[in-house]
């Protein structure tokens, strides 16, 4: 997703620094961030924020940190936390290849990757947020029995991921290749999932560990 | 598949001894049922026999074999290979559970499975071909290198099989989707498969190896 350039976005940011962390502050300790100790939930891409703030207000005993690299679209979701006045959700403006320089091994309990870019060229295969330099990162970071929560609308990348987390050993808990056909109650649309699949398009979810 | 019971269908089974084993009597030697000593490749339940015998016309260098429940179903497919005069394709009456009585173990190069029934309950889950008993007898007849190639419209069933083949271990080496939106030259139809994709059904592949 890409936002117009908002100049003061970085200003911004920085003026909500108890919400976005902008400048790695929080790296290797990411529960000083929140108020309370409690599950760590990270979703890498936000978007506009309505998939993780949604989650925040249904859960409040699990903490949730949104990875963004575009602080364009990132201050939009720090909107979204204001009007909510959520106190659980927190953002870190941050390239999704430098996970494993912000967490710490084995401190996230579960990672969430929605509607990713799919990178549709082979020559860009290792940009794929399922490319297995990724799988690793998250591997890396989340904790034994933690869990990769996976959605896309794009065949080629679902079909793609689908064989790169199975060869890279990961363990399938569920694969649901229309998603909307029987929602599960928990099922929390994104904005783009929300419009895309009024279009028609399937919604595939894979839920899975390593 | 169900036909129409045919009270003449074992008979004329056995009058085709060169092209249907109806009594096992190639167990633990199904090379001696071929002319020439090359690759074997099975289907699991043949249906009328389009898929394997298109296969065999094609790749006169492979031997195939199909595997059938029904004695009234496997009629129709003798009845195609002696229409076509294939010497490189022939039947056995036999039940899928049966596999490793019928073949030794790393016989096998290739396992087709298509458009199995579905076998929607839980409480039948056992049932379906790609439950992880039928998947260890694949494994045990297959060579180490072997390949099991399974073609489904059942989203139920593809989604059950994606996650039962990757928790028993195996590699995958393709996911397709939606098989018909730029169709692989080498792929054949079976009867199934034409009708259904033309009602709108999405045909989903998946091949992987033990």
């Amino acid at each position: 997703m890409r936002m117009r350039n908002k100049p003061w976005a970085l200003d911004y940011l920085k003026t909500h620094s108890n919400l976005a962390d902008v400048e790695m502050t929080y790296a290797g300790n990411v529960s000083d961030f929140f108020e309370d100790n409690q599950d760590l939930h990270i979703e890498v891409g936000t978007g506009m924020g309505t998939f993780i703030t949604t989650l925040a207000k249904n859960n409040p005993d699990i903490n949730y940190l949104g990875i963004e690299l575009d602080k364009n679209i990132l201050i939009r979701v720090v909107e979204k936390i204001l009007e909510e006045d959520l106190k659980n959700v927190k953002v870190a403006l941050l390239n999704a290849a430098d996970l494993k320089e912000y967490f710490n091994s084995d401190e996230v309990d579960r990672v969430y990757l929605n509607f990713s870019d799919p990178w549709p060229k082979n020559r860009h295969e290792k940009r794929r947020l399922t490319y297995r330099s990724f799988l690793s990162s998250y591997k890396d970071i989340l904790k034994q029995d933690g869990e990769l929560h996976f959605k896309t609308d794009n065949q080629g990348l679902f079909e793609y991921s689908l064989v790169s987390m199975n060869n890279f050993g990961m363990q399938f808990k569920e694969v649901n290749l229309n998603l909307h056909l029987n929602e599960p109650d928990d099922n929390i649309r994104t904005e783009y999932e929300a419009k895309f699949s009024s279009k028609g398009n399937l919604i595939r979810r894979l839920k899975a560990s390593f």
